[in-house]
């Protein structure tokens, strides 16, 4: 399962706090030198190791990848990118390799300086540590989420291999928080930047839970070029790996209950159905009803019409699970609200909208909202 | 308080629920042709009595405005047209005036027919009892509001008396879902119309509960003509009594524990201060930990990033209830996480958000979100 290439290693550098014992600290080591490429969040704050990786990634190579949860340095200004080039000077010093061939990639608090001199004390322990448990790795990257997120491909006979953390500060743009795609195919830095630009936008792109986009969304891909495979082969299973994990991100919501699709026909263009899918997708009274199971579909076609698309209200059916709730803009005849009810107790909800004639479609995938969300989000942390 | 020439009525047509006690239907009356001016829904899902609404304010004058609450008549098709219409004619019959004198309003559930015979069999009861009562009036289109919802303010000799309602569904443009103010000046339509269009922009349009906009939103204003007064003069108490409606909305936001003004200053201009206010204001994170009050000022920087306004992120600045949080894009020196949590701990936060030298400056007025906003919002409704 682990592309030819590759090792991995994660320790406790005491980063979440000086008592905490959780892994908080990874490294991706490839044995030469790798094709890189990344997508790096849209937010205007970025946070120190995004600014350093979207340096990084223009040279289209890299030997490793070291990261760290609870905390995401950013909004720490000159400090917080010294901080940064300290750990990755220290873990490139320590492997042999050029400083300027090891990515930073962190997520936690905004705001709070780098525990730098226990995460540079630690370099040594991270190192030594290079092998083979993947499942460590994907548990060091851990913030809020409740299960570790892998996903693996055979594409012929490459291997892709990707992994990725929740689980909220989730909305397009990129949603994916981070996400590192590893792969032993022989693929030129931009063939792979071009993978994942196409692979995210149905994927991670698609995705929302709280509408807010972090500071430190980041998705470095990295190619060790041991195996020569057919490109299209390679793309698909990118492109289902990356599916993977953004679906266990929606999966693994704070605080969510349900996994929603929201799948929108119809539309003019993709662009205005997406624009539909994610006014839904990120209404509060959309979510708080799927949560309660409460059919009220009202709050949905509201959502569609405050969208920024122009629509046309007599053209607009729903479905929810396949089930006819709205057709030709108001309530389809023989609707039954106790039934909507039961078919609302579902884990895994659909809700299909089509806008008109056009051929613009767009599927979203979101959650409820519970009282476990608003829990996790307002708890004083300590 | 009552401005000359208006009368009042409310009473229970069991629109909520045929066993349902409270009041759930309304009149104002004025006793001759008044200026009327309205503000409707930006939502393009525009609910019956809105579409009827937009095309009766054209004509500049009208008698009176029916109102209910429990149901919204948003979703319902021709019969929904046809519903308002029979129960406007209705009221217009028995007060001798035109049917096109009569505007209706309703808030409530979307997509139910108004139970109309039930509301037509009213119609005696609710003429007969126009009298002075406005705090029964102001009961009578409350929805999830705790809470009536009335200002006042007397221009010179002039009075000016506002109703609206709450409490859920509350988003800019327009943020209001209903209000009615009343004055006995003497305004032309086309002046009425200016100064209800000047007084919301920075009022109901400057309120966010909970993002979504409804289907319903108007508020419609009616002079009787009686007392000749200067215009400034009225047009303040208008700005005053709509600017205090608003202020109620936000305190009566569903499940509301804090009142939060987000000023943003140093924008480009008006309208980029104003996106910027609008992206905290409606940001889940920056909510649930201001409900928390949890003292993670990431959360307010991460919001103005991902606004679609173009930021210098080291020439931003916040304070909190004028404590300096950061200050040139990073944490102020000497910033204390516990005194920010204790400050927080206050039912009144105010956000200042400076950008940059720019005179762009805009204010905003939202609520925390707190386990009731789930819990009013999941309730499957019976």
């Amino acid at each position: 399962m682990i592309p030819q290439g590759f090792s991995f290693s994660a320790i406790n550098a005491g980063i979440k706090a000086p008592d905490h014992k959780g892994l908080d600290m990874g490294l991706v080591y490839c044995n030469r030198d790798a094709s890189t490429a990344g997508v790096f969040t849209s937010n205007q704050i970025k946070a120190a190791p995004v600014l350093i990786g979207m340096d990084l990634v223009r040279t289209g190579k890299s030997r490793c990848i070291v990261v760290n949860s609870g905390n995401a340095n950013a909004c720490t200004g000159i400090i917080g990118i010294e901080n940064a080039r300290a750990v990755t000077a220290a873990v490139a010093q320590r492997l042999g390799v050029g400083s300027s061939d090891v990515i930073p990639m962190s997520t936690g608090v905004i705001g709070i300086q780098l525990p730098v001199s226990r995460m540079l004390d630690k370099t040594g322990e991270l190192v030594e540590g290079l092998g083979s448990d993947i499942e460590a790795f994907s548990r060091a990257i851990m913030t809020t989420d409740t299960f570790p997120k892998t996903a693996f491909r055979q594409a012929g006979s490459a291997k892709v291999l990707g992994f990725a953390k929740g689980a909220g500060m989730i909305a397009p743009d990129m949603a994916t928080t981070l996400a590192i795609v590893l792969t032993d195919a022989v693929i030129e830095p931009q063939l792979l930047d071009n993978i994942i630009k196409s692979c995210i936008s149905d994927t991670f792109n698609a995705i929302t839970i709280d509408g807010d986009t972090s500071t430190n969304d980041t998705l470095i891909a990295l190619a060790s070029g041991y195996v020569q495979e057919e490109s299209a082969l390679v793309e698909k299973a990118f492109h289902e790996v990356i599916q993977e994990l953004a679906m266990m991100i929606v999966r693994d919501g704070e605080g969510a209950t349900k996994v929603v699709e929201i799948s929108v026909t119809g539309a003019e263009n993709d662009a205005d159905a997406k624009e539909v899918a994610m006014s839904v997708a990120n209404s509060l009274l959309v979510k708080t009803a799927l949560f309660g199971c409460d059919p009220n579909w009202g709050r949905i076609i509201a959502a569609v019409g405050y969208s920024s698309v122009q629509i046309e209200p007599q053209e607009i059916g729903i479905q929810v699970n396949g089930y006819a709730v709205v057709k030709d803009g108001i309530e389809n005849a023989g609707f039954d609200e106790d039934k909507l009810h039961e078919i609302l107790q579902n884990k895994e909800i659909s809700i299909d909208i089509t806008l008109g004639p056009g051929d613009g479609r767009f599927k979203a995938f979101t959650t409820d909202l519970s009282y476990q969300y608003v829990e996790i989000n307002s708890a004083y942390r300590t």
